[in-house]
């Protein structure tokens, strides 16, 4: 199994938003050559509009403007002309030379399953297979293929090329090589990513899960009036948002319950916590109730928010890159951990 | 009722982590005199060794350093012989000037209710009073009070002088204008805080709702060895943290959406996350089966972590105050609003 701090070459099958975040983070390496392919019409077009965007490096944050995008198209041309980017016509020769091959493709099982098969017909013989799939667990992707050691997801948060987190899910299959390699490639010095191998296929994986849970909770207090979307969002930001990107859930409660840590806060707490989870919402999406509280939601939140534009979708990027880039900055008190 | 803008004198009663954090933020407004009221014996030592760390002001974060604190000491007497601060040995001194009085003390019904009725007997008429409990609402706590519009919880999240949120939650009996007055009281021109009003008493109220919402998964996914505690808390804060510290849930979700926002959505989304939904983890703390899970979380937590330095603290609590300060900071491109 090749080293994961060699050369890669990364064949992305699917360049929507995810597959231009990922080909921006693959980029954004030195030692990478990263073939796209994608069946829309005016693909290549597509690419020299939307790509620059993502090739913007998080340690630029704030410093960039609208300008410096129109000015980077020229960059896409450089990637092509120095051969670290390629624009293929063909899964064949997109899929030739990868020694990694990397799918964002439609969320459908038979879709997947038949790229699956097609890829191991064409690919080398020892390149990774990744899905970026949010929902469909590898060990039913792998269905049509021969070797159903080489595939794995590798689910990002939206967009890869600032969000750390990349849940590595193998299959039972997937042999360990594999998964260490995965990590390895997004664990490089100087990467800004944090892998995380999660040990069982289970939908949603774990930040979705985590996610779901607490947007069930946020849709129940909405639904019985305790607080608006906007007021439940506010909260939100103001005090568990800045909190978690600080610190997970555990490593607060354990700050929280001083000295004896979180075994004392539970101990002490037992009783509040379990009545307020005995409580929490069941709300459902999909009987008839659903359709009269999810109207409610999704007025409050238009009222709330409409629909962002462009300017305050990349403001939000950019303060993104600021969090992110905060929770490794050093304030020179944590002489302990030295 | 008294302009929430104008000066004005509060009481504090019980002066733990939560009480001194108070302090500072009202000390740090300029308009305001603080009387403390504390039982313990060294009370007055005590609020010299501890006051001046929540002295610092946001602003100043990551330029402090432990010299600083020991150089604030002076600070504390400053503000004394300024007329700003006062240490009292009785309640009765203490509440007897006061515009507001405001109460950090064990979260015990009895200690309450007793507490509040002293109060109203020594207590200017026209005195606010607020509660910072985290699980005791101002409808029980109201019992023994004459006068029962003059109570509302003020919830914060730890600590006050840094996180922005406060939950102001009335009784059915508080009066409107007391709601409006505490509102105001947060939100005048410069504060960092950002109150919201809770329309209904529950238990946890919104903000440790969605906690522990997300807590519960959390102790699932570690109890079925999806991840571990340290894995789990990764994901969250390269993932989830950064973002709900930059937009709420729903926020989020309208986002994600793209042009169709939220309700779209949900609706595209609706069999995954109903799925997700009804297969989350049911974890009791209560139970025979809630000991062994506890035991793994805290055992884990304790691995991943011991217990936090003091250096450790002050490391992370420059950090907040970073994320809190990034959150509203502007970038230039969101012009659309302006």
């Amino acid at each position: 199994m090749s080293d994961a701090t060699a050369p890669q070459r990364i064949a992305l099958i699917g360049l929507g938003t995810i597959g231009m975040s990922f080909a921006g983070l693959h980029l954004a390496r030195d030692n990478t050559t990263v073939d796209v392919y994608d069946t829309r019409p005016d693909f290549e077009q597509y690419l020299f509009d939307t790509l620059p965007h993502f090739l913007v490096q998080p340690e630029q944050s704030g410093e960039s403007t609208a300008e410096d995008v129109s000015t980077r198209q020229g960059a896409v041309r450089s990637l092509i002309d120095a051969g670290r980017l390629h624009i293929h016509t063909s899964l064949e020769t997109a899929c030739a030379s990868a020694t990694i091959i990397q799918e964002q493709g439609p969320e459908s099982l038979p879709f997947k399953q038949s790229l699956w098969a097609q890829v191991e017909a064409i690919a080398p013989a020892t390149a990774h297979f990744w899905t970026s799939t949010s929902g469909i667990p590898a060990s039913k992707q792998q269905a049509q293929l021969q070797d159903k050691t080489r595939l794995l997801v590798v689910h990002p948060f939206n967009p890869p090329h600032i969000m750390p987190l990349l849940e590595i899910v193998p299959s039972p299959e997937t042999a360990t090589e594999r998964v260490d390699f995965v990590h390895g490639y997004f664990s490089v010095p100087g990467s800004k990513h944090r892998p995380v191998v999660i040990r069982k296929e289970i939908p949603g994986f774990v930040g979705n899960r985590l996610a779901f849970a607490l947007l069930r909770e946020a849709c129940y207090l909405v639904k019985e009036d305790v607080v608006s979307v906007k007021d439940l969002d506010t909260i939100l930001m103001a005090s568990l948002g800045p909190r978690w990107a600080g610190n997970g859930v555990f490593e607060s409660y354990q700050q929280g319950g001083g000295p004896g840590g979180i075994g004392e806060l539970l101990e002490k707490l037992s009783g509040t916590v379990q009545h307020v989870w005995d409580g929490l919402g069941q709300v459902n999406l999909l009987d008839e109730e659903g359709a009269e509280w999810k109207e409610k939601v999704v007025k409050q939140t238009n009222e709330a928010y409409g629909t962002l534009t462009a300017p305050q979708l990349r403001e939000k990027e950019e303060r993104l890159k600021d969090f992110v880039k905060t929770q490794s900055k050093t304030y020179g008190y944590d002489k302990s951990d030295v």
